[in-house]
């Protein structure tokens, strides 16, 4: 069973999953891709090679766990978190853990081995943040679970141990210290001056439009103004919304535009870099609504990062964000 | 001129530093390293490569930037932060910052260009830690600065760009938003129990002893209780102590010694793993002398991280430290 176990001095929980220790590792060499379609446990065919499936988009005539599919979400082999059993919460001693509860899903977007999220069609992309919602709002109803975190880590350097294009949701018992950071600045500011601090943030760069890469009715593209990691981008709905899960599915499909055209700027811009993509929630255990604005992270990883970012979760980034959406807005 | 901009959502303050942009990778493909000792940077016979050297330990008939040293400390040629000028702090619209002012400098630490910190003498590891001391007094004479974080990035997974073993000094107008959170669970505990929570952490380590890897008469090797990363280690000073700098020589022996052994075990263990090192000192904004305990955390980079550390800052860890302790106890 794997555990949760808080740092007593940083507050972080981190989870303790010696079962991820057996997990093989399909990256050997940089460059070097070792799984061809036959091998490939998220390719069409291969559906054997995964726990079955929680859900899926497939053709009508299709069974479950058989080929003709679209899209599909199945239980991560090498589950971080478990989903049976009692949290347990105890203390060791001087700290504190309890049971790894939660869950770990993953989402093939796609039945084709080597196409990038750009390359899919708009209504795929589409049906890929459809998806999103349907978990999200299927997982919450767990009373367990107090945060949710969807994100994809995409290339070798972007933590990716399989190239076929998927993405991850974890459940967590817990919310996390960057998340509760974040929650916790985002209700100062609405304490001091009743508004949302990401509808600001959003109103001060549309008028400014050096760091805004795109826009359409629904959603917003902008640059951080102090980025970590260059070229980073987050993507906003423009009309204040706390979660993601209640987003309408007439505007998924602005959303899977936008998106698509941002991640096909990067790929064309940074020549397919590593990256990785979050999805940035409300937290379960409080009413948020007010605060909190649900928006996606993109950071494309071309830069290493070392022990400097590790002891002091600060970064040194040489692109400035102005430079980088001028780069972006001339690579379509 | 470098900008410290401040991310209003979550506080981090990020460098941004356009002039590293220039700066070359050396390591072009992993495992390929195309410096030599003709080319490298670091190496004895080409000092004119490197800025001129800040402080050196080097024969007495030697001459500053010329060879006969055998470590110097140089200011970092492609700087994230200048000495020179004015903070300035000010707002942009709706955001914080401040002109890029800081200290950034490189400690070579062996004219050797291949030798790992393991295969130093047990004196040239002191006259390193002799060094961070120096340089640290030195450097917090300088009132703009709160915090320097002194660290090392080592392999290419650990963000090294020039294989020649050194560590980096960056000295900030800033206390980073990690820094502060330890600092803000270190008050809280001594607040509550009137003692030190790294002494307290010592003092259950050592009755526990499943996660001591290794002590002597001053130090204490611990693989902590939730391990962001695998084999993750800290070494604390035995006897309370907040800031490195005020370290007695006498026991810089000692400290060596430890750190070297422990260096050495990772690399048996781990067949030469790329890692991080940082040392966590006491911010100079504050009186934390009661309740802050400095350390070093040793982190080996083997397994990659992605989106779910990035967006959360918690960790998903296959390794007990239980388990590291007990494998790296036979590497010796």
């Amino acid at each position: 069973m794997p555990e949760l176990r808080k740092d007593p001095v940083t507050g972080t929980w981190v989870i303790l999953s010696p079962e991820r220790n057996i997990r093989p590792l399909f990256y050997l060499e940089e460059g070097e891709n070792e799984l061809t379609p036959e091998n490939c446990p998220f390719c069409e065919g291969n559906e054997s090679m995964t726990p079955p499936e929680i859900y899926a988009l497939r053709d009508k005539r299709s069974k479950a766990n058989q080929p003709g599919w679209q899209l599909r979400v199945i239980p991560n082999k090498y589950p971080a978190l478990r989903v049976e059993g009692h949290l347990d919460k105890r203390g060791e001693g001087f700290y504190d853990k309890m049971n790894g509860i939660g869950a770990h899903e993953v989402v093939i977007e796609t039945a084709s081995h080597s196409k990038g999220m750009d390359e899919l069609e708009v209504e795929q992309v589409r049906n890929i943040f459809l998806t999103f919602k349907r978990r999200i709002l299927d997982l919450k109803r767990d009373i367990r679970f107090k945060y949710i975190q969807v994100f994809k880590n995409h290339g070798r350097m972007g933590g990716a141990t399989i190239p076929h294009s998927h993405l991850q949701i974890v459940a967590l018992p817990v919310v996390p210290v960057r998340v509760k950071e974040r929650l916790r600045h985002a209700e100062a500011h609405f304490k001091a001056k009743d508004r949302c601090i990401f509808c600001d943030i959003i109103h001060h760069e549309q008028e400014l439009h050096k760091r805004v890469l795109s826009e359409n009715s629904d959603y917003i593209v902008i640059s951080p103004f102090a980025p970590k990691l260059p070229f980073e981008l987050v993507l906003y709905p423009k009309s204040h919304a706390s979660s993601f899960e209640e987003a309408e599915d007439s505007i998924m499909h602005s959303l899977a535009a936008v998106f698509r055209d941002t991640i096909g700027r990067i790929n064309k811009a940074l020549e397919h870099p590593a990256y990785n993509l979050m999805l940035h929630n409300s937290s379960f255990d409080r009413d948020c609504k007010d605060y909190f604005h649900w928006h996606l992270e993109i950071a494309p990883i071309i830069t290493g990062t070392g022990g400097f970012e590790l002891g002091t979760h600060s970064y040194i980034n040489p692109t400035p964000p102005e430079e980088a959406v001028e780069i972006l807005k001339l690579s379509s």
